[in-house]
């Protein structure tokens, strides 16, 4: 598919949109870049609103159109649309950006299930975007071929970038669960653990620098939405997979233990090698060296999944500890390798 | 003067509040301990607002009195309320309180100067409470005498409670300054930095986790409250100072570091002679031995005030290093070190 | 059993030994105060080797009898040893701490088996101690009754106080398998998360402040030591328990995440009832509200271990979340309450 | 001066090497980077010696030869070879280097002094490398022409790279001491806050994570080995510049807050216009706007040195503070934009 290379990112406010504003203004098939806030405070161009952009050229600032038009976002463009936006925004936009002929890649939860219920149950929102939710493609680049007439990714006009807990989680598991090496109706526990730049950028009591500080805490069990991606792109049903999120002092990551049963003894080299095959080609999942385990400070700042294993003596119950940056590989970094994709260009450009 | 040991807290939400709540719960001589806060949310002890009070007693919340009266809180009371309310709340409450037969200690900036013109130009609000500045007592215990006749704390009704920064930066430059050992109109450059919590509960976009942590900064330059205090208590000049305030990316504690210029050469032990004859019995200055300097760990969740020297060559040239827990002798524990003047005990009593 | 309330605290230059200086500093039964550790550097007393007990008092420090004897510490006491010191040096130490007449409580893993071959296969080391393994009373307080006559601690010449993680993993399952409401055979997962004092304070490349900052990972996976004490208190099988544990980036604190599953369905009420009646009349542990869960900013600087519960629709999937500061209920605090209970007092004295 | 873009970087294994590393292996003219460490560990390759380079090619990794000759390191190259490693080694190292013919960028504080006995006197070794003090450049790149014929980096064999709170100084004073804008014989205070990479990455008691965490401290007041080189290239005497170091719980960034004194009265915007005047056509040094001070979030993993304004009411005393990463701006960043120079090439190539 043509694309212009020209890019509007709807929503930049964000820590994900800062973070798409940082890669995407260096990457190197990015013709223009145009910013669209709901308010733009008089700024013209980004660094007025952002000091952290000064010294990176003038990249645009525009008023987000209210409402009911993006003929000014659209207008002469056959590019792509980033939406940064939250998924009540992003259902409606991306309908009108389709409609104007733009490419969308969505970030956020509104697109990422084929089934309209599921949207509705999980995020609490009327699903007015159904005729959509069929075209959309999942955005996570290793469930699909590197050839390119295969990939989805190459053709789609819309994608829907996966959540960052789901990302983490969805990558320790597909290899195991499309083997078929999980002991029968076995039970997953996927302890996951991520900085706070994953909770948004509003201020709020307990997100204040000094309720997170030294702290560490569990929240929304059994009930955090990114649940509904993992069992759609893992096969587990649903009474199989504990999913837990927990808050950490740090302002990013994600590290995810978790803890499967396989229905026959391994060892740790067949486990890796399964991975490793699973993975072959691609640039941005990392596999460890048997006997060390991956660890945060690795993979923040980039766009890497690193992914490493752990088996008790009767070779059946694995420990997979997947690591990854929530911005980078969970969000923007994400949003930057599909549109890669998108363009049929090297997955990781733009991206180390 | 007699104190019944009754004790009211107005304003426990913030992080001194909370503060002054483990200590008085704590303290030997506080025979009840009742909160006031604006709204208890149906709760009736303060646990239930904050779980870390669980396992603490049963200490009641009840609602402060809206707008015009105290009856409330005075009712049946010959004891002391701690204000830990905005000084524009703490100017009129206080008034009332002590109509009512309470002592008041205020920790906020109401009360901390003689001249109302000083606390309207620095903190904007009208100065309703004028007939009361003279009255109240500057709560910095090491300025006055250890002996119960001559400390104006000991029969004290109103007790000004120093701010923060303000304390820190006089318990370094006090004896300096009274002793005359400062070239004559020398400049002085205090430059403190301060944990998060000094900067208030409330959730505000710059002191969102993210936004704080691996960050630091200089704020409020050449502006901030604080001032005003520490030139009332050194003596110096407004030309003379500059007090300068920086974030530091932890919860609690605030050190500065203050340069001066000595009128005669001086080598470290007589520096620290000087600092240790002025504090001769105080429990809550610590001088540190020489060649070493005080650091934030030993002193946050105290109530000690570390102070420790640097001289150059020159031996005029002089750093001093001075370090406390801005919500223990910058906010709470000093408050209870007043109390204690007040009641006559050790100054120290429930602050180990 | 008669005590003196004199106490030797060995090797309190870790971090356990120095919490626990600080607590006995200010218990109220503890009459005097002797500290031993290899090198004094000259120093005569504790805020001479570590400036944070300036204004403590002047606790002795003394040099630890090296290698064969133990009559300097002994002599004259018919008190209490702490070890605070390795496990080999534990192990040889009690013996003749015990000897000379004292009581002991041991921090490190030298007495926490029954079975040497448990000691051995685990810590690697000789087992010379083995006719104290069986006298060792394991000194988690909640297991045993508050009775005096029923409670073996009252009693106890050698305590061997837990691991911090094994404290807050039993705590959170001894409920659960003694009532006997884990499902026959089904597998637990206790996903635990500790801050960096956990692991010692020897300087080393991995606890580097710039490798362990912004950094978490997960160690030691099916191997870390204090798996057999968590088998040997909850009953659990080694092939049903899989405990793993991460390095948070905090000073301070363990949480744990405990995932079980019920041999019958089971609503939140029936949980926390359940708790609530095993630890009746137990000061230190804190059952969760219903529908909160517990942080670690509220058990930091305490010996609280909170609880908290999450059960999925199934009313049969339970996760428990165990708080406690490793240095408080996971270590220096709960010797402490060891030896409330040894004296016969209280068992919070000196612990809030 | 032609150059084959082909690298040696010798000693990668501390902070400043890792982040060359990371620098060097994306910058479009590096053609090859080979590494050099004293101990490769059996190591062929970067990525196995630090997992977080796996992905990023595989730059091959050297024995450093020992001693006495540099023949392997300089076979067949025309190239650069970058010196990260101690200042005795670097001394040595350098002249052997240019002996075979390649060009030296030094991070240490081997070179950067025109006076052997500077160096002598500051980092008490011996000056064996004296002929070459006088050839090297010190590379600080804003303070020569951006003109290729009258920048002295475009022709230099040996470059100095600055010391980071030397750089963090230097930029902030230089304007206003090239202007002549600070009163005549004025003092100079730097109070400058670094993050712990700073320090290095060999493990210390004092920088174990839970010393550096939550706390904050001065450290080598009126000794640090930066001074000289402030001094040389501030123009101020020893007298006039009193300079002083903090460790900051972070990892990266130096801010300094630094007083200064002006012989005449200006205002803001005369202030901003004569850094905007002396850095203009600079890519690296960034004037922060009217009304707002820099932060180190906007600075870190980048080569920016961000410089804002304040000023009393008097017009006379001015606050300059300077932000930059001090493994950025502070050392590999502005090794790799001295190469840029060396290889006359844009400055920021490689830098955003």
């Amino acid at each position: 598919m043509r694309d212009s290379g020209q890019i509007a990112v709807l929503g930049v406010t964000g820590y994900s949109g800062l973070e798409l504003a940082q890669l995407l203004l260096r990457h190197p098939s990015a013709k223009s870049v145009v910013f669209y806030v709901r308010d733009t405070q008089g700024a013209k161009c980004l660094s007025e609103l952002f000091p952290r952009f000064r010294g990176w050229g003038n990249a645009p600032v525009r008023e987000l159109p209210g409402g009911r038009s993006v003929d000014a976002i659209a207008a002469g463009s056959s590019g792509t649309a980033f939406l940064a936006t939250p998924h009540e925004a992003s259902a409606m936009l991306a309908i009108e950006l389709l409609g104007a002929g733009l490419r969308v890649v969505d970030l956020s939860g509104a697109y990422r299930f084929k089934d309209a219920d599921t949207y509705h149950s999980w995020y609490q929102a009327p699903t007015l975007h159904k005729q959509h939710l069929a075209e959309a493609v999942y955005g996570l680049p290793e469930l699909y071929s590197t050839v390119q007439s295969e990939n989805p990714l190459s053709e789609a006009r819309l994608v829907a970038n996966p959540g960052c807990y789901a990302t983490s989680v969805i990558l320790a598991l597909r290899p195991l669960t499309q083997a078929g090496w999980l002991a029968a109706g076995s039970s997953v526990v996927a302890d996951c653990k991520s900085g706070a730049s994953g909770a948004g950028k509003e201020p709020r009591k307990d997100l204040h620098f000094v309720e997170v500080d030294e702290n560490f805490k569990a929240y929304n069990l059994f009930s955090h939405r990114h649940t509904p991606e993992i069992l759609q792109h893992t096969g587990l049903l649903a009474e199989q997979l504990t999913f837990s999120t927990h808050l950490l002092p740090i302002s990013r990551g994600i590290l995810s233990t978790i803890y499967a049963t396989l229905g026959e003894k391994r060892n740790l080299e067949e486990v890796a090698t399964l991975f490793r095959q699973f993975y072959a080609g691609r640039q941005m999942v990392r596999i460890s060296a048997e006997g060390t385990l991956p660890e945060l400070q690795h993979v923040t700042h980039t766009n890497f999944c690193d992914l490493g294993f752990a088996l008790d003596a009767s070779g059946r119950r694995l420990i997979v500890v997947s690591c990854l940056d929530n911005l980078g590989k969970g969000a923007a970094g994400q949003a930057v390798q599909n549109w890669n994709h998108m363009l049929g260009i090297e997955e990781h450009t733009g991206l180390r």
